[in-house]
């Protein structure tokens, strides 16, 4: 016997997002079936909205149902920094601290010649043309820990600092309310490099 | 900053699914956006035609998109055993070792007090009205080796053997290749209560 056919489409639909294999697909396609019907036609709705109405900023790179996105329209934040991260989902997080008033720009990944992604496949040059024509004076590195991030925070900032564009990196060490016993050796060393008079 | 409408709804909506929070809802639909257009849109027709094509068998209750399923159109399995299990997926797991021949039931769960799920709560009350009136010879229950898979195992070989109908039950014990060191002590102790002679 094999699934009806409406439900191994359905499986195989599911097996397409990241971490999700065979065994889980099937246990959401049984799920969707027992759902409400309203709740299904929603889903559906918005995964074909999703993809349609949502495009990257044109300035800064960010997910935006708007061009420009929401902050780079906003003439109230600090003209004078841009951000730099990785993904959508940074700005995401860095906003929830309601701390940083200053722009951001979007790479959409991290160099990493194993996988052949250089400089002309991240979003590198939008973000050089706007530092030429804007006030810029701080470009902040928020690239994540990873030695692909590390590499491409050096990069960026071999490339930017010439221009007389102060380049500086988030700072690694312990997270707050972490015991020393448990930090991997890396987070360690970068807390030690890092430290501060008190 | 909020995220735009359209993704917090999709993200909303991979949260209505098991075992799905709201970061990997966060990261699916970040994912769903780098989507081909064409797999997303496959993606919404198949939640769609899943709900709208897939039925339960009126016989079994397993899951088909035509009624009576297949299994139970299917003329040349053994029509005098049926096989009872919690649900539609149960079935899939046991065709696949294209070894037992006869008929299913499923009963859409387990009798769960604790959760307000009495016996009019499953679909027992068919499988009872088609043991009246058919030539089946022995039910086997195979609800999953929980507490409440063993109490509703234990229900329904009270309800069923004054008819002078067989009923057996799956046999519990050792896994194919496990070793004993790593068993369970149930597992364990049914492998023991079950032992057969050599």
């Amino acid at each position: 016997m094999q699934y009806p056919e409406a439900i191994a489409k359905l499986i195989e639909s599911y097996m397409k997002l990241p971490g999700i294999g065979s065994k889980t697909a099937t246990r959401l396609a049984f799920f969707t079936i027992d759902m409400d019907e309203e709740d299904v036609k929603e889903f559906a709705e918005s995964l074909l909205a999703a993809k349609r109405d949502l495009h990257y900023c044109s300035i800064c790179g960010n997910i935006t149902d708007e061009d420009p996105c929401e902050i780079c329209r906003d003439a109230n934040r600090d003209q004078s920094k841009i951000l730099v991260v990785e993904q959508p989902k940074d700005i995401m997080a860095l906003e929830k601290m309601n701390d940083y008033q200053g722009l951001y720009h979007v790479l959409h990944g991290v160099l990493s010649p194993m996988d052949g992604k250089g400089p002309e496949d991240l979003n590198i040059a939008p973000l050089i043309k706007r530092l030429q024509k804007s006030e810029v004076n701080e470009v902040i590195i928020a690239t994540n820990a990873s030695p692909e991030g590390e590499s491409t925070a050096m990069y960026l900032a071999r490339l930017i600092k010439p221009a007389g564009i102060k380049v500086t990196r988030l700072a690694h060490g312990l997270s707050v309310g972490s015991d020393i016993e448990y930090a991997d050796e890396m987070t360690l060393q970068r807390a030690v490099e890092g430290r501060q008079e008190m």
